[in-house]
């Protein structure tokens, strides 16, 4: 399993990725799931996956050779978000289908994968996609400013109470540590270090990768933080009827 | 689909249940998942159900029977909470298969229900349990001090950041109507309105029993307060590097 969240702000985009695979709970691994395709003043991608990591791997390898030998069509030639996001979607249905002939034999595999991917290109808005193992695309909007893949679940209360397009990119950023801690504390399958880019519009280059992990000040920080401000914030809401005002401890 | 929590902290049990169930999208109705069995003085159980409806009505049906007619074994009998929990369990497994007969030539129903049944009987401690389908139980304790049926993974985290054994009885109820409250967003399938019960320890009778619609004033208090401070919560959380101190809004 896996948990990826990208978040489309007004200020820009944030990708946060876990970077535990597994092929049982005795075979885990550490792999990066988020990758960045950056070309400063021109555009700037950031691509996280779930599903099969040898169909992943496949995809970004042939994405970073597109563009470094300028075959056609490659990232660098993009003029559109959704443009890129149709050509990310073709080649991971091809990658899907090349893992398959590699592993003949293996009836059972599921080569699939599910993609966000996000950026922002020249003279273009930044956008945000999340690509099925189909290829087709859907786009966040304002009323969906975050995407999510993998295990999604633990994560989304977070996300739907806090991210709207007004969130600040830090305060974004911050959310989607605590969407992936969540994550973590609950499904074995997801699990440190985490990945993170922040894409600040019109930028057109990285703004800021981390990569957190348990020892990491900050997101020590955060994860220690985050319970005793909750317990304020619960202790704060309305009372039942039958406590005395002066009841808090 | 339900969803349903029980917490149990060192000042009592908290009880919480959703009252959706469905047939499909377009066949949804409210029923009560959430039953109260009071005996003043003697004893006070409580049960809550997912999975199969009419499996469920039977149990609770049988429950009420046994111990008005003094039947051997009845709650009112029991000495032991694990005793309850067992005879609860056992009538589940028949009721479970009086279903199937009742429905047969449909063989594609699962009757299979999941319970959590907890209480207090005099001269014992509060206890809380989790009644499979099987119809064996594990017990809540301090190191895992909820227990979740039906669609659990939403409401998990805030459960997790929250609830030990000191919390206040009614600061883990605030928790269970968050927990709910995040579950309903997501997942249509599990809805309005709310039943709670608290059981204060030694007290042997329901201190409160309440049902929160979305009109109910202290419902959408919680509802509409929790993500401003959820949003104060994260906007109090360590900067990154790069933010200057004064950087706030």
């Amino acid at each position: 399993m896996t948990y990826c969240v990208g978040i489309e702000v007004d200020e820009g985009l944030v990708f946060a990725a876990d970077t535990r695979t597994n092929a049982a709970l005795d075979d885990v691994r550490v792999h990066r799931k988020l990758h960045v395709f950056e070309y400063p003043g021109e555009a700037t991608f950031v691509l996280m996956a779930a599903g099969n990591l040898a169909t992943t791997q496949l995809l970004v390898s042939r994405l970073q050779r597109d563009a470094a030998e300028a075959r056609t069509p490659n990232l660098r030639q993009m003029r559109h978000m959704f443009e890129a996001a149709a050509y990310v979607g073709a080649l991971l249905v091809d990658s899907q289908v090349k893992c398959q002939h590699t592993e003949h034999g293996h009836d059972g595999v599921n080569t699939q994968a599910t993609l966000i991917f996000g950026g922002q290109i020249a003279g273009e808005h930044p956008g945000l996609y999340m690509i099925y193992p189909l290829g087709n695309a859907i786009a966040a909007s304002p009323e969906t400013p975050y995407l999510q893949i993998g295990e999604s679940k633990y994560g989304k209360p977070i996300l739907d109470r806090i991210v709207s397009p007004a969130t600040r990119l830090e305060d974004a950023a911050r959310t989607a540590l605590l969407s992936l801690d969540s994550t973590i504390r609950s499904n074995l399958s997801v699990g440190l270090p985490i990945d993170m880019v922040l894409l600040r519009k019109d930028e057109l280059q990285v703004g800021q990768q981390l990569r957190f992990t348990a020892d990491s000040p900050l997101y020590a920080d955060i994860h220690n933080n985050w319970s005793r401000r909750l317990e304020q914030a619960v202790a704060s809401l309305p009372r039942f009827p039958w406590e005395a005002p002066g009841t808090d401890p």
